[in-house]
Parts: C-alpha cells; structure tokens; sequence
C-alpha cells in the first residue's frame, strides 16, 4: 500500500504524530503494537488536563482520535525498513508492504529488567521503571529502589519524600561520591544484596533477597535504565548517540532526509507529555514537508 | 518570598512545567494571568487522550494538578524580571516579589490582531488565528482566510480540504510563486481588499470588506503572523532569534544558565501537545539541575 507517512510506534508519540500528520490531510499509516507501550500499564495523573487515568485508556482513546483524524492504523509489528530511491518501503510481520515518502519513528525504549518472578506481573501494582512518574503513588509506604548509576540514586532520594522508608539494593555503586552523600543524608537505607523475587496479592508486599532477607515495602523502583528500540533506524543508517537515543533536531528530523523521530527513543525525560508534545512537532512538520513537495 | 524555580505564564506549557517540576519537590511559584492563553478560547480535538474539550477546562483542571503537586499560583501579571548575583527576582502587578534561583518563561505569544469590530467578540466562534488546529471544525462551511504570506497561502489551501468554499482577502502579497500556484490550483477565490467587520448571531455569518462586499462565511482565519511575548527575556538580557522565538536546546535552556524557555514562546507549531510537551521538559530538567545543585 501507499502512503504520505508512515508512523512506526503506537504509543503516545506515535499516535499523536498521526493526529497532527492526518489533521494536515496527508495520507498516514501507522503501525506497530499498541499493547508494547509502557504507557498501557501506568496510572496517569500528571498530564494536563486529566486529573487521573489508566494510561491504556489514554492510548484507547488516541487510537480513535488517529483514525478519526483519517489515518490508517494496523497493529502490526515492523520487521525491516529500507529506502529504495526516494521511497521507504516497510514491511510487517503480517508482510504488509507500506510505501511512503516519509517516516517516523515512535519506536520507544525498553527499560532494562531485573529478570525476577513477580516483576512482570507487578508492574504497575507496586512495581515502577521510573520514580520521578511514580513516587508520588507511595507517600507514607515503604518503597526501595534497585541499581547502580546516578538514575538509582537521585530516585532514592526523591522517593524519600514520599514514602516513609526507602531501601536502596545494589551489587556495586556507580554513583558519585556527592550524589552517595545526599543518599545517606536523606536517610536512605542501602543493602548489598541481589533481588531475587517481587511478592505481594493484589499489590505488591515485599521483595526477596539473595541473602534470605524480605523486605517489606509496597514499591519496587527499578532504575537499571533503557536501551533505545532502534534496529530500524540502524538499519535505515541513521546512528544514535553514544547514550543510545536519536539525535532530532527542534522539528523533530533525524540526519537522514523525511525521516523523523519522536517520543521515548530521542531522549529522556520518559514522560507521556514530552511523547505527545515530541509527537506533534513530528507529525505537523512531516506533513507540512510534503505538502510543500507536492 | 522565595522559590526554587518561578515560572512565568500560565497557559499550558507553564501549567505542565509546574506539575513536572513540584512533582521532583522543588519549590515552585507560577504566576501570570491564566485568561490570557490562547487555550481559553479553543475548543480541543487534537490532544492525546481527550476527544473533545474546552480549553479553558483543561486549563481549569491543569491549575488544580499544579496546586496538588505542591507548586503556588498567583494570578497576577509579572512586570519585572532582573537577576542580582545569583538570584532572579520577579515582581508582578500586585507588589509580589518572588526571589528563586531559576525562572521558566512559559510567556506564550500574541498573534498579531486584524482590528477590526467582531474579531475579539466571535473568537472561538468562528474567528482563529490557526487553520491548522480549528479547520476540521469547518467542514461543509465556507470560510476566509486573512493574510499576506506564506502563512495565510497555507491556511488558505488546507483549509480547501474541509470547507466548502475559502475566500483569500489579501491587501499586497508576499507568498511565493509556487505557493500562489498551488492557492489557484486549489481553487481559492483570492480578494484584494480590507476587512472591516466580522458579524454573526451566535456564531460568525460573514465578513464585510472595505469595498462594501460581505462575504457569507462561517470562518474567519487570521494570518497576520505572531510576536513572541518577550519584554521579560529581553530585560534579563536573551536575545530572540531573527522569527522573534526564544531559542531553546533540548533541555528546553535558553542561552541564560537557569533560565529556561517552553511553550508557544519557543516557536510554531501553536499547538497545545507541543506546550505541554515542553512545559514537562523544562520543568524537569530545572528541578533536577536544582537537586543535583542542593
């Protein structure tokens, strides 16, 4: 099939690239697994305009604002992306060929796991990937924290204002001696141990230890960081930074001609508000491009 | 009184940076006239999440998230902005002085205004300033678009795809060559004269020119261009770039090391997902820039 755009990522970047893109009256597809974002399991309430929601909700309802837009949805995932002359031709597991003369990447990040029983199934009921979105839902509860690196540290510190205790577990530390102080100043307590399981009901209760030790706490931060989805862009040729994110520019392109990126993959902080906004600098740039092509 | 961080306007992009900044539990102060953003009078379709909305809703319920975060409004307009040493004072219209070590302007922009009675009456009712946010909202209706450049050329020719009938008035022409080409093509009715009043019932009827003409429309998009809100940048001695934008890196920093820029003051698109999208960076990169300095 043919199309102006072709939007790879339903998340919230892509989703709102698709909005602002279709608005414009160019041809969108968009594709990929909407099922993928981490958005579908968070709680939102720190997005203007909406007190509180289900973050899967929110994407629901931007899906239907996409193709109310006019834009094609397909809820395939992307295997390959290549330009052949002018044209990027995209392929998807279900062999969908998609033919357009732009594209977007809204391909997201993966945070990086703990690998432990229970995680997965406590994720967003206890267990978080990021503390600057989360801490808030653990005032007065016991929270801890695992990781290495500077990420770990500064959400210790931040959860201590929220919560009523905060473990921090590490194999080594990473962390500046400075950013180390302010741990111990915040009253941080720290344990050299590995995790080894995430327990609870309905919520989680605790988190088991290498060493036998259960810690009681109702949240689980894990700040071991992210890697960038960018297979595709790699193999369009576009290189991301040394910290593994694409480089954009203030209109959202890329070093490579009509192809843009949004949302997670170009760049923390990895919060629904900077996705969306990311989103629409995209999808509005795209489409003026090509309507001043055409 | 005194703040970590005092952030200067209160449409959207000020709102969020409120919310991503209180939230990392730094002190912040947000002042400004929140009736002056554009939002208050549009109607949203466009935002990820929210099929339809009043703006002023939304910026009602963004006031609210900002307070719950823990951060302080004032409704009050900032009429100085200076820096001694280290320290930026703010002083609004009410004798406030607010002392903080970093400032956010989320000023926002003022389209340039037609003039002319009715403009200001029928905002929101069928007078905008943005064919590429409010032209879905006329499909089937005839409208005019009002302008000399390149702006006014686009409007006029996206505004073909869902209005029955578009209407250019123009006084002189500064649009190129190409873009006049493709305003013939699409079949603009291009009228060299001047506005003079907009008029209606409820909503917009028509638009009358200086050569006693009405034209019947049910839109009226203004394409005069837009003047960034910049007094305070320039007294603190930021420099905007040639268009009259406040030049921002990706951290949303302006040239001034704690002073940080977000929202329609920073550039097109005029787009809410764009404010609140730059309003989350700015405040969390300026809360944690604080942090990181405690």
């Amino acid at each position: 099939m043919d199309a102006d755009i072709t939007i790879i990522g339903l998340g919230p970047a892509g989703l709102q690239a698709a909005i602002h893109a279709a608005r414009k009256k160019v041809k969108v597809v968009a594709v990929g697994k909407s099922g993928s974002s981490s958005l579908n399991k968070a709680e939102v309430e720190n997005y203007l305009g909406i007190i509180s929601a289900e973050g899967s909700d929110l994407l629901r309802i931007g899906r239907e604002q996409a193709v109310r837009f006019g834009a094609e949805l397909f809820e395939e995932e992307v295997v390959k992306v290549t330009k052949e002359g002018e044209t990027f031709v995209t392929v998807t597991d279900h062999e969908r060929v998609i033919r357009s003369r732009s594209v977007i990447l809204a391909v997201g990040i993966s945070r990086a796991k703990l690998g432990v029983p229970g995680e997965k199934e406590f994720l967003g009921r206890g267990v978080s990937y990021c503390a600057s979105c989360d801490a808030g839902f653990f005032k007065g509860r016991p929270a801890v924290v695992i990781g290495e690196e500077s990420e770990a540290a500064e959400s210790a510190v931040l959860l201590t204002e929220y919560a009523s205790k905060v473990y921090w577990v590490h194999r080594e530390l990473n962390a500046s001696p400075q950013e180390l102080e302010k741990v111990k100043k915040a009253k941080v307590e720290m344990i050299g141990s590995k995790p080894v399981r995430v327990f609870g009901e309905q919520s989680v209760t605790g988190l088991e230890l290498e060493d036998g030790r259960k810690l009681d706490v109702n949240g689980v931060f894990i700040a071991l960081g992210a890697k960038g989805s960018i297979e595709l862009a790699l193999e369009l040729g576009i290189m991301p930074d040394p910290s593994g994110k694409i480089q954009v520019d203030e209109n959202c392109r890329t070093e490579m001609e009509h192809v843009y990126a949004c949302g997670d993959v170009t760049g923390a902080p990895w919060q629904l508000a900077r996705a969306v906004g990311q989103g629409c600098v995209a999808g509005d740039h795209a489409a003026k491009v090509l309507r001043a092509e055409k």
